[in-house]
């Protein structure tokens, strides 16, 4: 009976994880599961009353369930950077969510923004990691505000965390008999990407029956617009994947369709829609919840029942060869009703 | 009389340039431009011979020219990344060519890997920081080979590389009365992009007749699939450059097409081809010199002659209508028959 805890966050986080809760009661009642719920407040609003981001507090009771299931953090009234931080990056790092698993997966031809492709070859995994690299936050300024002014961001990667993502990586590509990429900028960041290609090398006699190739994260780009067919699964960085998965969810219909998880298999993994808060829709109920259904798909997934995450992606593929859709995706549905018709869905089937 | 420097370099390079000389030299007879050349020997055979990069005497030679032509360098005999150390970076860095110009211009609609946009859509220019951040080259290892290795890479801001970098876009821009758009991920690189957002901040009010706005590498990437059209200029950091011209060069129609010019408006400028050696269709003469010839055509355009780069550009425009292309390009003309054909149209023209 997995206990999972509902972070809705900020702006249309709310109205999508209503959704994904939806379609999880809806799984968990006729498949038994069992699953238990409970809201906590993170986001704006708590910052702006009492300045909270997530208290230690929260993070010892976040620490007993199961896993988090995210909505998306950022508003206009806070700064940038500060929710991101304090909220999304905090639980990222406090759980030691090293693998951040991005499905690109194209679920209908119509949604492919390119010509000479569409589900056949939009259908690929990117395993970015998910706790060090550019994202330390470690750094400095020296002499602000002057004409002399240094500034340093350090990319820190160590063999401990290069090593596991990549396990994780040759792991999830045996799984899947698939090939494994390694996207990286050795040839440029010898420091810190050399370390990476030096465990690639390393792993790959490991998996021997693994086969595999590598690109530098430029041609990544234009290989994913060119011949994303190529790609099975691909492991990064976590800037490189931050990057590289936003042009993917392009590419599989927008950023209403991709969804993430946030995995330690030891520890609370996270899951949550790739989109943001979206102040710009917020409360109209016209947000695209399918993203959000996804990261749900996916937290079942993870919790061992891979056979309800693609009963969930069957329905949504249905659900959009139907056209019950929101209005970003041409359809004329509201955001509740984009979630009903996807349980209608899989009720009949 | 401008003296040029021509590095063809390795593999494909040689070839392409070859038709890059054969259009200047006909333009420098048609309009009495009285263009000199040199050539110089660099690339993997040189290293390869004497261990030899690029020596001191070379680059004070180098010294001397208005600008460089250069091919591409790169090997499978010599291990990835000292080529494009000892060349390629070195040759950026010595004559601290801060400008990297990367115009991405779809030139036909048939080239678009889009479904829904063509030439009106794509046809914006990013100009990459070229001599700091994380090619900076600063960084280390500790305790390499164990498990306890950490490796540190060093992204380096520097106040004066923003701001000339900043204002050369803002000049850019001015003059092309377009938009600016700054690429950063200010939200997560807090020291490094938070020293680009604030010199960014500072020259807005020093241009006010400039539009302005403001996207994350991340959104960047899916706004360029989704709406490139949107975009005038880009200003963006060494890194995001090298990875969102890679993209462009993929939407205007494929590395064949895709020329850069590396620019430092005191010292000596350089003029490149974006895609790099091919060693695999190096020799056989059926490499796509097309974007050699447009970064010959930008090198005019330095020089002053705007005039006579745009001429070239319609003429190569009419050589992709008649289908006077490349293999790779759906055409069936050699690397020189390509050349050829351009200048019998530049000819008429
Ligand atoms: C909001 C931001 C900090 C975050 C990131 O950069 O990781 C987001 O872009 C993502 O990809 O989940
Ligand atoms: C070859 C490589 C060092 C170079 C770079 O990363 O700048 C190339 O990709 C480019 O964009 O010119």
């Amino acid at each position: 009976m997995p206990s999972i805890a509902v972070l809705p966050g900020d702006g249309i986080g709310k109205e999508v994880i209503n959704e994904g809760l939806k379609i999880l009661n809806f799984m968990g009642e006729k498949y038994n599961l069992n699953l238990k719920f409970e809201e906590f407040e993170v986001g704006a609003e708590r910052y702006l009353k009492s300045g909270e981001l997530i208290p230690d507090s929260l993070l010892k009771q976040l620490e007993t369930f199961d896993a988090i299931y995210l909505g998306a953090v950022g508003d206009p009234r806070v700064p940038s950077g500060i929710l991101e931080h304090g909220i999304l990056l905090k639980l990222r790092f406090h759980f030691d969510q090293y693998v951040n698993l991005r499905p690109i997966k194209l679920l209908n031809d119509r949604f492919s923004p390119l010509k000479k492709k569409g589900v056949n070859e939009i259908n690929f995994t990117v395993i970015r990691e998910n706790t060090e690299g550019l994202y330390a936050g470690i750094g400095g300024i020296l002499k602000k505000d002057t004409q002399d002014e240094v500034a340093i961001q350090e990319m820190i990667s160590t063999r401990k965390g290069v090593e596991r993502i990549i396990r994780y990586a040759f792991e999830y590509a045996k799984n899947l008999k698939g090939k494994l990429t390694l996207c990286d900028k050795s040839n440029v960041l010898t420091y810190s990407h050399g370390l990476w290609l030096r465990v690639f090398e390393e792993l790959k006699k490991e998996y021997p029956e693994v086969q595999t190739d590598h690109y530098y994260v430029d041609a990544i780009t234009m290989k994913m617009v060119r011949n994303p067919e190529i790609f099975d699964v691909i492991v990064t960085c976590n800037m490189f994947g931050d990057i590289i998965t936003d042009l993917g969810a392009e590419l599989q219909g927008g950023m209403g369709l991709a969804a993430s998880g946030n995995i330690n298999p030891n520890s609370v993994s996270m899951f949550e829609p790739v989109h943001g808060s979206a102040p710009d829709i917020a409360g109209k109920g016209i947000a695209n919840p399918i993203a959000a259904i996804l990261a749900a798909a996916m937290m079942l997934e993870y919790f061992g029942r891979k056979d309800l995450a693609e009963k969930i992606e069957d329905g949504i593929t249905i659900s959009i060869q139907e056209n019950l859709l929101s209005q970003d995706m041409g359809g004329n549905l509201s955001t509740s009703e984009v979630g009903d018709e996807i349980v209608k869905i899989l009720k009949r089937g």
